[in-house]
């Protein structure tokens, strides 16, 4: 008769425990295939404990397989085979990597959580959980919750002159998977043109699809179409309000030129990627590619990454009318990447005018980091040996230092400052110039109190300015 | 003289205005490339505005290269090619497609939100929100914020038995997403399987990624282990703890079978999905692959989808320590696709025991519901003809209907009586049964109130009913 010690149990149910007593003696071979168990009603009587509570650990000693029922027989033993308990590979005790934290780091475009309007959002977080109950238990759309993509397609034409139907937009988590979407509606035999200088993600993105991918070089215009023609591509991303890290904006000129492109041959289109168009400190808004295409060849992305606060995941695409039921019909069986509850509060934080005013608020606040950090910098002895290449707009600049340092051996001293920068050549395909560097400096997220000196201390890792 | 009539501009700024006369002259070719536009002062006398209007109008014509700025000789018109205003290809009106709302759908797998706790959820986003100010500026790593793995893996250890440390824990928005890093960490010349029947979506998201897969053939202990050894297949994705859609638990002899399978072949792996396990209404937790495994074969994936609210977009993996550096090494180029908000206030909402209450309240809800739904069919003629495969486990159960009508006219007959209601066969390689049809009937969402009259109607619509 099957005897245990039930009192060395511990806090587990009574009948889990003696499951486990049963199971472990079939899997040591002390209970054999074919063996008999007693009844219910004996082992109970035997153990000192109700029927039901034997009843549930032989149900589920059934359920796992360990032993059948044979009616009007009772329950026997099972052949399991060979059960080996022992971890033969034990999990090696792992690491989690410790994150740095750098006096000062070029590399983060940190946003100022400071400036987010939490309290709005949280209360229309609220107004959302009370109101759309109902709506909330329903699956959202592959493209996204209708309400967000008006929201969207309003903002779009108060904002940049573009003409979008909701209808034309998708919701995802992160401009990264959208375009994700786009290499496999567009498929594997399609190749992708990246700029380069560029976002080299999208190279690696575009490998990990297996889609072919071609860097193209960039002049001061943007893009070269005649090497995007040659390099025999049929989709082209780019940044012309903002190329990074340059900040070039795309000429009229460039912009016609790359229209010819896209309409010289069936299938071509142009992903515009307008990230971060929403920070220029002066005039007015650059027309989108898409505002200004008359083919409808034009797939917009945009991010609230961004222009809203990073730690929230929600980006979208606009696609032409005609590649719509293309993408239905490769891409919906993907269910929709964000939580209805951030769909739902962005589009009221949008529809009710409080991303307007947020772009706006940050836009303001980044002027003055930004004449806070180039009036630094001129204070600097660093200003003697450098110059700064930019556009009035984004978050960073490019510096161009005359120094005899590498990039490279900028980077390991700025390190050994314990400052983490990134140079020019980080974002190109082309190896480091080797006279002088030009650094990408992130000002978005340094501390106002330590502009002066991040300032000095960049300038000491230059042997000229000592 | 440049003239423009400045009172027609509406409420754009003056600036603006201005710009989009000179650019829309130099479009229609009134201003001819090569032309010196007037200085500013004389412009702005001309048109009695300010200097600074003038400026920044040029300023914008500048930077979009409408015009070029020739030191101490003034703007130029530049040449910009053939511009093309008018839309050759108009939009057309889109449809928004028209969500239908019927009378009953047994497709829809809804949970009841009146269950999930809006109010505890709210006040530990709030929470967050003031304690986690510095730490939400941060970028979230790629496989998720420690904090969320920590509570992840503690939450396995106590409910699950798995050994599981947090940074074997990849965050992902669905179990979607995660699988497609699968494919693409393995890469395109590994063959996967899938559970015929079962999630046939697993299918689409293969030929999207371009991966070779296969369906298995399952019986009553889950899939055939011959079957897959001859399929060639490396990577196999099952849900031993509960098939879909048949509920089958793997007995631990097959589960013995399948460790076989994998450990015979280096390179073979399996992808345990435990998606609904949280949900069993009698005995304890299946335990599951991952915590019998002995050689670290086993990748674990669920949700908090289907357990917490299919509003939030949440899973994650659980990998073996020994695919760790290659995950790392060719996918954390992928930023993570979940808010750092959301990942933030679930963290606490496990690590405080409320996910565990949650999952008991819902575990008491649904035991409730499928006893009244079960009850309401026996009381109806549908009891007659039909009967039930089921589990004790999950939010649906299969009902097998003696009927003289083919699945596809059952569906169809549905619809006319405004019910939504999928079949056996829809998650299945195979065509339907000539005899009779299985039903499958997702409970989980369906009104208490309106439980009786569902199965009136569903009733009715076999002739063998009337």
């Amino acid at each position: 008769m099957l005897t245990y010690d039930l009192n060395k149990r511990g806090s587990i149910p009574l009948y889990d425990y003696l499951y486990q007593c049963i199971k472990q003696d079939i899997i040591q071979g002390k209970l054999q295939a074919g063996e008999r168990l007693p009844s219910k009603r004996t082992l109970a009587r035997h153990l000192s404990v109700g029927v039901i509570t034997v009843a549930n650990a032989y149900a589920q000693l059934l359920t796992e397989g360990y032993v059948e029922a044979k009616e009007k027989k009772g329950y026997f033993v099972r052949s399991i085979g060979d059960y080996r308990v022992k971890k033969e590979l034990p999990l090696p005790q792992l690491q989690e990597p410790e994150e740095k934290e750098f006096f000062v780091d070029f590399k983060a475009n940190r946003i100022s959580l400071q400036n987010f309007p939490i309290a709005t959002w949280n209360r229309l977080m609220r107004e959302m959980l009370s109101l759309q109950n109902e709506a909330l238990l329903k699956t959202v759309p592959y493209n996204g919750l209708y309400e967000l993509r008006k929201a969207i397609a309003d903002y779009l034409a108060t904002n940049r002159a573009m003409a979008v139907q909701p209808s034309q937009i998708i919701i995802g988590a992160g401009t990264e998977y959208l375009y994700g979407r786009m290499m496999q509606m567009f498929g594997r035999e399609t190749t992708f043109a990246i700029e380069d200088p560029g976002y080299k993600r999208l190279g690696a993105i575009s490998a990990s699809f297996g889609n072919p991918w071609k860097y193209i070089p960039i002049d001061n215009s943007g893009m070269e179409v005649e090497a995007l023609e040659a390099s025999g591509a049929q989709i082209v991303h780019l940044s012309p309000a903002n190329h990074f890290p340059t900040g070039i904006v795309m000429p009229i000129k460039r912009r016609l030129e790359l229209f010819a492109w896209v309409n010289r041959k069936a299938g071509r289109y142009i992903i515009e990627d307008d990230y971060d168009s929403e920070f220029r400190y002066t005039g007015r808004f650059i027309p989108p590619l898409y505002a200004q295409d008359t083919r409808n060849k034009v797939i917009y992305m945009n991010t609230f990454s961004k222009s809203l606060v990073p730690s929230l995941r929600i980006s979208y695409m606009v696609l032409p009318p005609q590649l719509l039921q293309r993408y239905e019909e490769t891409m919906s069986f993907y269910s929709c990447t964000v939580s209805s509850f951030e769909q739902y509060t962005l589009a009221s934080f949008i529809a009710k005018g409080y991303f307007e005013r947020h772009v706006n608020r940050m836009k303001k606040y980044y002027r003055e980091q930004r004449a806070l950090i180039l009036q630094a910098l001129k204070q600097s002895p660093l200003s003697r040996i450098s110059h700064i290449k930019e556009r009035n707009a984004g978050t960073h600049f490019l510096l161009k230092v005359d120094t005899v340092l590498s990039e490279a051996e900028v980077k390991q001293a700025a390190l050994a400052a314990d400052m983490s920068i990134a140079c020019f050549s980080d974002y190109s395909s082309q190896p480091a110039d080797r006279s002088g560097c030009t650094l990408v400096i992130n000002y978005a997220g340094i501390a106002r109190d330590k502009l002066a000196q991040v300032m000095t201390r960049l300038a000491a890792i230059f042997p000229e300015c000592n």
